[in-house]
């Protein structure tokens, strides 16, 4: 195998960043510039997010996913309230309690879907369900969906539209985890706004970093009656969590380079192909099971034990993940990014059928 | 003025990336790596801060001061207790309630001293009030100072020692917010070792980005028996407040830039040394007054208000500041940095003195 | 029907409160008394549950049963953990999120079981999984049982020995939520130590208010290794939740009053038999289906509709209940106390009946 | 001396419940009520206080002082906010922390007065302050005041009038800590409604335990437009933090029984008499000094050392207190109680004296 070869599937979060993105860190380190956001860089996120949103929007660079998802959240629910969100959430799952650190204890309530993609009737069902219980049960007030879904399925926007609509008719307040948004816009091939607040999203947490950033996501409020009273003191949230930086340019920097050209979809997109390309070419593997669809860059696939510990001594990076009832083999979660190329996926392909 | 003139004092935080972290983040730029702190970068910290402060440490590599204050006392203080402060600290007056929310509303104990250098006696004493009051007042149980302290004022180690043996025969831990630690060591003329742990200090914040950092600062425990039960669950503080990157090799590097060849301390000595010019040539004003020595980068001034308004008018920047009792005049702080030049505090210098 | 029976089953919290307690009451209003539990009363308490529960302890009074199992569990569990129980405990869907308040944010974690039993095996699948995901799920530091449990069954000793064994083997602390233990004892004829702490139990939320009391439970640590340090601070976080009374004797007065004599046990035991009266006529009546046995003072059972409009009608007080799938009919809880005599049941059964 | 004189003078949270308050308890014993405060006590309150203070209220009884205060104010203040008030108020040296854990970790700002009265020009300069610091200071949400206040001295209704008026024109919320509002009210000879709402109080928490109930207290929303929006969830804040009995009716019977022909306020001025007659029989001790005057039902006064030891031997209850600057002798409280009569006051008087 030649020795350029990228070998590593386990996470889009374990490559580099890519060049245009480190291009525009090197070019923001020029002179001083107000601190705590108070920079050129930053001021210029309302506008260039709005134009491709096509929304007013506020726009505020955080840099982690976690911690975006967790603020946007805080502002969103009370204390003594609930948000509800699909029971593989990331942020059920994932963040290692930060939701509950930054919504000061308030609950994460789960719906069971079986493949990531919340029912609007299971949402129903469960306000509903909270409702009757009155005092002794946190009253939902947020909605969080995933897009990409946890298990790579990409919601259609009428789907979401469903959602949002179930969510807003009881005064929930619709959040969007997007830290794969690029690839299901890419997947999709919709406009942004349409997979966002066309289909009701309030507000976004707009991912960075698996699509090329250094360290960089943004949470992105949709401005309208319900969003509007949480902007004036979000920065104040940002600020209490240790997020605010001092030389705030070089996280809002960043994000100007993703966006510029639509370098952002551009990556997202590469990422996805490549996608297709491995889980076509793992799936015509004897005894290979897909259990679920590969629409974005992830791909969860289930094969023989005996071809996952041969990736595992080629040493190809990736996850053993939990297999689902009813599937035979070993499943497996592979990942690609801006930065897998062809020949890196043919590499894998390559070894594991011969 | 010629043009390249750097006029912005405003603060150590509003400067660029000196060069050699910028290079250090390209470099770190190769290929992909573990997530989550597992790379080879963020591995080597425990070695290199152990040589640098000829001590075992576990050190923590996070984005703001803020969040590594806020962390650092989260660990050491339970939510029913309270640190104890001069009433000048930055975790009082300058983190928008940061260190409260990571402490889940345990209390900070303020005790006034004048000048930002707390008195071991007036800590003894509130110490004492605090126990008296039994459960009617949250038990004090670490002791946070600041090293360069808020007046630019620099602890002498001995008096350190004495602060510290208050806090540690009451069974205090001890913290040091040390987010101008640089500037305060090459001011004493000592190691980093004497100037921290061997003075007592049991954790240390040790600040990055006001010394050429892009963004990175450090907790770093010196280890004893009073640190190590803190260590072992540290990393989920981080995890859980958001504060760890995927790419965590970023923050790691920008750190070992500093270290090497001792980076931060020529950076430190650099600014302190423009400090002196400029304090030295602005107290030569007619009517000056210099209520706190110059003792680290900042310099804290009281000017006859035509000078503060010509100088603001010169469009060089800086803060007002609360002026003292007793004391005649506009108080002003102006702050240096590595990136200030002779020419810099000569240019301002002139502009005034003309 | 005579006017003075008593047709509410809804709770057994909505009844009065017994004789001796509020004697008891009287009693103890006589002259000053120390404030905030330092009182011959609260003195009283640690010696007087040490002879019941055949065991060294601390115990502190509180009004609420969800304050106690609250604050019981945020001594247990750091607010970057979490606590495990069973999916139908009051601690994740009954208490208004006071759990996670004073957990500060801490996660519930939650084991389906169908009937309100935790079986071992899926306690250790559970503990094993969230130790896979390292810091990305916050670790459990304790499990929570609930005794009698939330469908009436009650938990054999033996079975919370194997729990219990499996926790402690994972470094985890053991709660028991008694709200109703004394109705679990009576039905099991064991002593109190027996399903305590010799079953591996750690702490306990000593139930007094269903059970006779106006408002008084306990947190009952049993002394040991595991529990000592909880104790120190824990009337510390009594005071800090608002739960520590002035005049704290009429808090301890109540628990005492129960213990006299047995008072808990005979109230719990009466309430037990007039269950079993209640139930064993309801499941002679036609079509009625008992998913779960009467083991306490709770029946749970599935009654044709027009049944359950008629109780309705009849100004019977108790509740609809979700109907468990498979089962047909409409579900209902009744719940019997101290208060209801034969008499009632009796009432009740034959106005069904006819 | 008698066998039956009351010497424990040490606060008016000490002595026995006052006997038409445990009456009333005796009385409420009737049958079962519907839990949670659903019951026909409790949906009294707001009829039976809204006729007291001549104004449209929500009423939330709750157990203790520490809790209403810490409830109210969480309801006032976000987590990223805080509240002013008084340096020697309750909320910031007595309840243990409780503010910070029920407002998840807001600030509480404190401002100097001297005699526990705080100056309408400090708050101003405080709020200004702190609007200047701008993100790095939490934003003042609310005004805490105590009336009395916690020297014994009392507002007068025109300086509570001018103090809110400071605050609504900065959007504070204005909160009233009246553990002893009684005291206060017959100290000034005003209706109820002339020192809480006529002069801007918006909400007030009203002191029961320390004048007569066994434990009770009660935050009273006065509504407008300010306080309608906290009205809604503050049900929800009580049951999550444990204060929501299921028993309720036995918190509500107390408070009626308070106010059933005008008990508290009777009740209260008895207690001011007597402290008017100690006080007066204190002051003509030789070398006695009065720092404050005896406006209420505390007597803070400074006898000669020996005198002090006296009374300790002689078995009265009251505290040291800490000595103000600049008075000589040792510095004592005495509290005053419904329950103190002429001839306790005199036996102190006459045992001192002789």
């Amino acid at each position: 195998m030649p020795e350029d070869i990228r070998k590593n599937f386990s996470s889009d979060n374990v490559v580099r960043v890519c060049p245009e993105v480190m291009q525009a860190l090197m070019e923001a380190n020029d002179g001083s510039a107000s601190a705590y956001g108070n920079d050129a860089y930053t001021s210029a996120l309302d506008a260039r997010f709005g134009e491709v949103f096509e929304s007013e929007v506020a726009v505020f660079p955080i840099v982690t996913g976690t911690a975006s998802n967790s603020l946007a959240l805080s502002a969103l629910v009370s204390p003594f309230g609930s948000v509800v969100c699909d029971e593989s959430a990331h942020i059920q799952n994932d963040e290692g309690g930060a939701p509950e650190f930054f919504m000061h204890g308030a609950k994460i309530v789960t719906i069971p879907s079986g493949n990531g993609l919340m029912q609007p009737s299971a949402l129903s069902h469960t306000i509903n369900e909270k409702k009757a219980a009155g005092l002794l049960a946190p009253p939902i007030q947020a909605l969080s969906l995933t897009q990409a879904s946890e298990w790579g399925l990409v919601y259609q926007t009428d789907h979401l539209t469903s959602l949002s609509k179930v969510a807003h008719a009881e005064k929930l307040t619709v959040h969007l985890d997007g830290a794969r948004l690029g690839n299901a816009i890419a997947s999709l091939g919709c406009t942004p706004a349409e997979t966002t607040w066309k289909a009701g999203v309030d507000v976004l947490t707009f991912g960075g970093t698996k699509n090329g950033a250094m360290a960089a996501e943004a949470v992105v409020f949709f401005l309208n009656d319900r969003t509007r009273p949480f902007v004036e003191n979000f920065k104040r949230r940002i600020k209490r969590s240790g997020h605010l930086w001092s030389k705030h340019r070089f996280l809002s920097a960043q994000l100007l380079a993703l966006l510029k050209n639509n370098l952002w979809l551009r990556n997202a997109q590469h990422a996805n192909i490549m996608a297709q390309r491995l889980s076509t070419g793992l799936q015509a593997l004897p005894n290979a099971t897909l259990p679920y669809a590969t629409q974005s860059n992830e791909i969860f696939i289930a094969l023989p034990e005996h071809l996952v510990q041969k990736l595992e001594k080629g040493g190809f990076g990736f996850y053993r993940w939990p297999t689902p009832a009813g599937v035979d083999g070993t499943m497996i979660r592979l990942v690609t990014s801006f930065d897998t190329r062809e020949k890196d996926v043919d590499a894998l392909l390559d070894y594991i059928a011969t």
